[in-house]
């Protein structure tokens, strides 16, 4: 596939910075691939299935956005789908050091798979799934940092 | 309260370096509350009771200083005390990183609670809660780090 | 002087973070001095007359806040001042490096002043006072970045 | 003109850390202009005319590269140039801060236009242009990080 | 133990990055002492002989190289050792920050050690036993990074 | 010579800090020169002479510590010396970085020179001889941070 490129992650859950992100790619590249990681051993809060719901539901309007899982390697999943640019955000200097790691590791792992890095912008550049769902669980409102459905979902689980 | 400022940390247990930035958040502030987290998701190695009693006995003498504990977000507990001045110690450039995400969040869920930065003594700071416990459960001697109380503790609790 | 802090800085020109921080600043203090540095060797672009100006309009309405000017050392002007309070910006970084050294210089210069650091909107916190006469220089639009008059300042400056 | 980007610098001289990325970007992007800066004020050590040979010699045999100057803001080219890419090397955090200010400045100037950023390999990692400039000053042999042309002129030029 | 010096670290496993700072420090000191942390604690993947194992292999040939296993603090086992030097390996700002914290909090522990700290190539400075560990147990080639039987030995336990 | 260690800088002027160091270098290395830049290009304030006068009286009494100069390259002095260790100071993130470049660079231009990083003091961690030159310009008390005779020859140079 020609001119297409893969947003690889978690999303657990998708939060208002991964949609900035993921708009800003699909402004560059012709079809981007959001790609949930089914990584049960990291135990996340959402199954795959609920995850890919939220950036269904995210992304919806968006033409040139599709929404697919993958397990195993990420560059074996890219080297399957014959895409061979990856697109990460870069929010800060810790972020920076763990993807400049992961991104030669990948480029060792498969040398013509190339890491793009796009910038969210600065209203979301704090804005980090994991904190969101310590805010959530201790009754914070986080409905500037994620979709309603999202929130409601957050809501939902984390008082059951 | 006019002119009050919240410290608040798990202090598990209080180090030399918490205490330093404790004199000198009162020279600035008019009233200093530490505020203890009693996070028990975080499976401290002290109860919220031994945390609060050896920070109590660190400050003892200082006339401007309340030890509390809360729970639930940081922010909610800032809004019931009405003081809108949070203290953070800025030790290196990961305590910025964490600190500056935690700020902008907690700005956003609660725009009139502004964060204060203050750096310890250069000789506390790299002092870690964490790797003292470390060092202490493998027999090392950390009087230069902790009041002699701590220390004690630290040893009963860690060799028991 | 009691709970009273001073800004310093170039401020050539003032900007839409310095604003940003001296709104967050008369919050937490009672009074506010923005202490704008007659520093001659460092060739600013505007004279310290016209930076004091421009900061002056920038803060007409804010009640707690002076406007002044120093030379020679900082710490001097703060004892003069009988304010042992000084507040930094930290918006990055490489900030955070140079005014932990500077914090650390000044600690030992004068003991009993201590420096608070703040943290401006993340909307500013890549606004370098720098960046943007280079900017403004080449013809660029920063009325995103400046107040109205301190933009047409920069542009009759620069292209006279 | 789709799917085309803009590679901006001052190439004082072309280094091969700036070939290896070149090669990335062709791979990514249909068309990459090199787009040399001829900003004279900050007293580059090659002409722009030299500088563009160099880059010229040192692209010779790629397909979609172009190499062209330009002068004003680097987004007032971009937007003449009909091209909403930008692409930047990261190397290092201090890299990572500047172009972060840099492409969040241009973000707001332009906000059609997406900075993305590329690493080069670690074997270039480390490369500066200032740094070679000054081994070579000082008769470094410097073969092993520039074309064999750029090392001789760069040899005539600082023994000259 | 006249110019000695202890490499100490969990090696689990061993790396080529590990590998490549050990024949630089055996350029440096006459005697390097690789030091396997028996720290069962942090649930290593490899027990401590097959650790201790796998860096005497890719350490044979090396004349000046001794390993062996510690527990307890590093610095008591450097003081029975009458050993007065700590290797450490600096690849990424993450790990200086708590390499510092770590080579201070020693320091304090034991004023007469010393940490040196050596650079790996840059061909192994991404290179993590942890992010190893996770490409290998999604199926990934890790050839690159390890010696052959590291890289076999990783293999059979990540898919026993 | 066996054992030698070189730790070159510009010592514009000699400050606590480095004198920190080397009394750290000299417990390690059998011998080590302090190597002074002869590097006029960058208008130091105190001429090479003043310069390795200040060293030496700091050094006086140190048994295996030689001052000498250099000019031109860093590593073709080491190898005309016939030692192959560079001894650096970190201090900091930005010193992190700067050294990393250099010290690859160099090991490019000569493989066989290794840099060992050592870390001052953490009272001495912060301490610049730029900022120092800035403070004491201003009139600035800076006997913390340099020895007498260095305070002394600084008033005296920035008052003439």
């Amino acid at each position: 596939m020609a001119n297409a490129a893969i947003y690889p992650g978690s999303f657990d859950p998708v939060t208002n910075g991964h949609i900035d992100l993921i708009k800003r790619a699909s402004r560059i590249f012709e079809n981007v691939i959001v790609a949930v990681a089914d990584n049960s051993r990291k135990s996340p809060l959402f199954t795959i299935e609920e995850r890919m719901d939220m950036v269904r539901q995210a992304v919806a309007g968006m033409k040139n956005i599709t929404v697919e899982s993958f397990d195993g390697l990420m560059v074996d999943y890219a080297r399957r789908k014959k895409i061979n640019v990856i697109i990460r955000g870069l929010r800060m200097i810790s972020d920076f050091e763990y993807e400049f790691q992961m991104a030669l590791t990948n480029r060792r792992l498969a040398d013509t798979i190339e890491t793009v890095f796009l910038m969210p912008s600065e209203n979301y550049s704090y804005v980090s799934s994991t904190l969101l769902k310590e805010a959530a669980s201790l009754g914070g409102d986080i409905s500037a940092f994620v979709p309603d459905t999202v929130q409601k979902r957050l809501k939902e689980r984390l008082q059951s």
